[in-house]
């Protein structure tokens, strides 16, 4: 995605503390990060850079989005040597302009050159999905929908991905398999629609614990009725267009949550929130952004 | 990267067999793609699926690109069933057009549902890759510069992203910061540029040994003699428009390989690959791309 | 706990398959398991069985029980050797009596030996919750409660537990921190009852996905107006007597499910029950239960 | 197992300081434990505690026993937040009396109750074996016989659990299958006792180190004598009862360290240990103890 | 060590099966060695050996030796690709000549050739130190000495080293901290010789279970009273030269084994056995070997 | 190797601080070396070294060399406790003689000695390394000769063996079987020499990066022609003789890299280098090493 975004605007997200993400989730990925990226030192920092030398740089935006990862950044830092110390001067979940010093970082210098691209990698991805979460809000931020992330995550970063869409304002879907029951279209594709499908997820209700909820998509109107008999919590209408989602709501009548998915974009997001859904989801906002341009740059004392 | 490819085409890596990743590989980075995302069952594949129900299925392309991560795709379906057999109707590294079934799945119901989405996000994401690294080998398929990656890949799946450049017919650079020299502009910050430049450069080459290649950046033309003089294996012109690139090639003289960086994009790749240089390489292709849209059908039989 | 079983029974799990486990995470708790038993060999079985021996062995019943950890228990095996063929005679979630053959094992006679105590270990513990949990669940079955597990897991095999909980025809409250909202009691003494308690959760509300459920624990009947203001999901008694139940579920009126909690053991669990609560949920379960006693025997043929 | 203790009473172990388990092996442990129980985030601690605000709490016994796991409860809460501190009041190894505060905990508030959960399931079982351990050793206090630990222990979690009893004043068998011989009755049952068990087991001795013991069950008194022609360390006397061991003991006539195991009870071991064994093992003190009842109370200060 | 070995011989063990490796312990540290040697791919066999190309290959020896790692490197080919089929001619434990095939290889060529290096690695290593334990092993051939390793193993590989001294005839010493009392110099310096050293010594013993053993190393003969006073299992007599020993086991009169260490060397080790010591133990065997000469050769059909 | 040294020297590596290892490689491979060494504690140091004890000691050299490995040791010592203070009096790669002190260690006197074996085998190793190294490099100093490693390092330990090389004064050759292009006598077995390896070799070419640098091993000055014309970076003269490698280099012309590999040792080093080679490689120096005799000695206060 890559939509233009309100500079000015500050996610709702950040007017509190964004939801954090564990620090030993975070160690886990820079671990296995920077096993890839330095396996065996630094070719360049350990033989040009003169020992001893020490860096003030920082991280400037080339492009406005929305901040999301610097604890992620710093912590990388950190990985390489404690010596380094890094400041960030915008919050999570703040929006920042082109130009603006998002964090500035003092310490050895081969240390930091030698930490800078995990950590920008890193930096932004995220910033890039809270920006792109931060724009969907926005549009839909005169409505009661919220916007959803989705399981279309990078494998092996999903914790920072999911962060990041809070950091833009989102909220998170289930976060795994194991973790709340979602038929999809190939699910119903296994048995016919009607009586037999109603009793199908009844019998799974009765397996499934209290605090795990039940969430069906459904490819047309035809196919509501035999799952909100079920007594499902939620039900996802797929790549509905704004047009057909009233009469969806109107048959669902508050008995269920109702979600719209399927080519969510900046264009669309609009209309289908004012046709009243309670959830938008979008797995573009994790699988298809841009990374925000961002440098890391030297300051010679 | 949002490119058109001509979808005719396929791509000189597909016509002989595209450098493999270790299956030990591909295997560490699906073991923590199914931990994260399968953690303790489906509780959807295993509660709804009819015990014994086997499926087969299609992953059919919605947009036309270029194929890379097949067997990864089929190893994680192997990864959550040995039963499940795939067949790769389209090579890696070869183009497909919008509607084009690329793999068929059979097995067991519930295990083809529960690998889809790892299996999906992975192969979205390297063909993606694949697609856009195309798009740029075709814009200079008439010059002698080849397209090169870089390490603004996504941690963790450097090895899969590399893969996926290569299947899209480009080139790798440095894996990482152990393999190669590569001085950039934070780099050369720290001291003047002249005789004092040359002389740390001439030290460090006496340190690395004879298989490591040393690569300096430069800003301007007036760093290179610095450079030149110190025996460097290649000189990278960051940001240099096309109009700059010739003076810097005439003063190099094939002294040294000639890689452009910066801003590369379809726009202005064919004319940057024109004036001569030997190598172009972009961040985009892994750290800005779309996800290829690809679904995964069941077919009832 | 330490209960008699109606042995004649099959809990309800068992009738149809219950949910499993994923092989992969089956593996890394056996990988963990044979490295912490059997780091460089079997000093016992490596040099006093003859070379070339066969044997076969059953696991038999010393006391009455519900089976859970059959598959565990086979893969033990084909973890030290795949030569090794284990036959499963009582089902997962089946009731079995003393004396009675739960499974066969053939194979090479040292790698049997060298596999027993970890499967054992493992088969003994997780039938030992299946069958705790089939107590209770049978003390209940004439009402509409359901028995639940709790976080009071075994460190490192929260999922083979879980497992076992569902063998015994239990279902599973929330897994881990990350998947649901409980404030407990000393979540609640950070601030007053009333009016600031109901703002604090509806704020949590808005915060959290459309799958992810809430649930607020209550010590006494006064809390619970302020905390079913607030929509909550899930209300937990704590430590409520079944005499203190109905006067709570008349407050709550349906707007919230009914969960049971606090010294739950097989002499109180059939009040509580049919006090009309939807949940009841044990620690003692998976955290205090005694071994299922189990034999493996060598057959000399 | 379930006993009453004599609370009053310290083991001997906690008159000097209980050989203690790596902080290494506590620190792989706990990553695994919080991977498993707060993945992603605590859902509860990171939205409904006030930020900012600091918790005094009490670790509180319901029951009496005997500590274990003070240090490991201690890391667990440093595991989460380095802020955290704690202060342990009552020894490793001694006892305690249902009310007494065991430790105290402070730091920030979301992180003690994000640690909590983890921390007291590995300190209420392990001073649960140490309580169980503890009332076998007082039973035999007066005997030479000393209490020993089995295999039967929950896999991933041995070195807690063996550390436990030695806090409950018992010794640890062989850790593992690759540190001593001991060979049981189906290994045995693989060839004829007699002259023929007497060879293979002189053959073991010659290929096993200086510093491996050698242990040999039996299951009768007739199997005794080819055991001690092959110069074993240790007989162990499986399932004899009390009045059957001191024939036992005669012939043996302390060629070899004698050993009781198989059913071992409050009620059974002071006869088995005044029949004049020197060890008598315990499965029950590791695989059967009921968790004890420790409670987490916040201080509102 | 650099020791001339008598090729006709085999060793004791190989007349039997040396007590074998776990096989997940093997495949830990081929995991672990593959992703150093070959982390992204063979840029080599990949790309220079023709598609489809088969490989036959001998593993021959330049130079005499015993022979350890069969199985490793066997499984080292099979780690990379199971479709190569390996046949171990000379057994684990015998004696080769120089010249002689020791394994055939067949299967995929560039499969061959990159799996070539890490299983020649392993081999070369693991018979070097086979052929200098049996070295040792032959020149004490006519005593009751037997020859151990120590802890000063390569980091890592202690289970692979360990079983070729195995292989090459000799016993194992304590595996590691954890499995046996070992005090040493650096031990006993903390507090004075005599009673005090017995006391502490019987202390431990009571601490200790009943299948560790206790061993004390002392420098000189006047230490020997105090610490068999304490009854410990074996003494070692460090650095005591083959005309020192025999008033110590004159001392200790059978009332522990006796062990030499320090500077044992194929000069020295005939007349410290001849001395009367039950153990032998070298360093040197497992930190200092050259490898063994062996070549891996294509055969061209 | 084995070789006499010139201690007075220092390498020209410890001129320079010697590149370093990163500090998380080192950690991976001190996790692995206590996890083995120290599984579940030391029954020794904990049981027998007074409580409260603290240690002064001294690593002192029995025998010349060259220090490779202090901060590994000292690392190693803080992780068994953060207590231990390490001073390092003899810099990386700078030479030591008989009797002199390398590193001084003070802290609790049983963590000194629980770490003391794991730091030391890893010191011996890596100094015994740079050692050899050193030796060969002193004897080529006066050409322009550079010694280099190889990959017959033991597995696991690449990264510390290849570092131990730099502090002796050598180069690093490719770390791996990803990082250069290297056909052996294995590869070219596979087809005929002549235009079909150079066209084989100019299509490798192609398809690697600019970074990588290919390099041919040749048995006989036959093969080079065909090699030189395909532009390759390194040609390595496989056991060529001082005598045949002149005619080598003639042929050559400053065309590639001239390698000298096969059966060097401190005998042939110095005619090889003479004969004008701009690299020697040596598998010797990391595969057949012996230990550096280093003690660590308590002194007593």
């Amino acid at each position: 995605m890559n939509t233009t975004l309100n500079t000015a605007t500050t996610t709702a997200a950040a007017a509190t503390q964004v939801r954090p993400v564990p620090v030993a989730a975070i160690d886990r990925i820079l671990d296995l990060a920077f096993a890839e990226d330095n396996p065996r030192g630094d070719l360049t920092a350990d033989t040009i850079v003169p020992l001893g030398a020490r860096a003030s740089a920082q991280v400037r935006a080339r492009q406005a989005g929305v901040l999301s990862g610097g604890q992620v950044f710093a912590r990388a830092m950190k990985f390489i040597d404690p010596q380094i110390h890094v400041v960030q001067l915008v919050k999570e979940g703040q929006g920042f302009t082109a130009g603006e010093v998002l964090l500035t970082v003092d310490g050895p210098a081969a240390s930091v050159l030698t930490a800078e691209r995990v950590g920008l990698n890193l930096l932004q991805r995220m910033s890039a999905i809270a920006t792109a979460t931060a724009a969907l809000v926005q549009l839909v931020a005169h409505t009661t929908a919220r916007i959803a992330d989705t399981r279309k995550t990078t494998p092996g970063l999903r914790v920072l991905e999911r962060y990041a869409v809070r950091c833009g304002g989102g909220v998170n879907h289930r976060d795994n398999l194991s973790e709340a029951f979602m038929a999809k279209d190939n699910h119903l594709a296994l048995f016919p629609n009607g009586p037999e499908l109603t009793a199908a997820l009844t019998a799974v209700r009765a397996s499934l614990g209290h605090t795990t909820a039940m969430e069906v998509e459904v490819d047309s109107i035809e196919q509501i009725p035999a799952v909100l008999a079920a007594g499902v919590d939620v039900i996802m209408l797929d790549n509905f267009t704004a047009a057909q989602i009233p009469a969806a709501i109107t048959l669902i009548a508050g008995r269920a949550i109702v979600e719209a998915s399927g080519n969510i974009s900046p264009d669309t997001v609009t209309a289908i929130a004012e046709a009243g859904v309670d959830i938008i989801s979008s797995g573009a906002i994790t699988h298809s952004v841009q990374a925000i341009d961002l440098g890391l740059d030297i300051v010679v004392a």
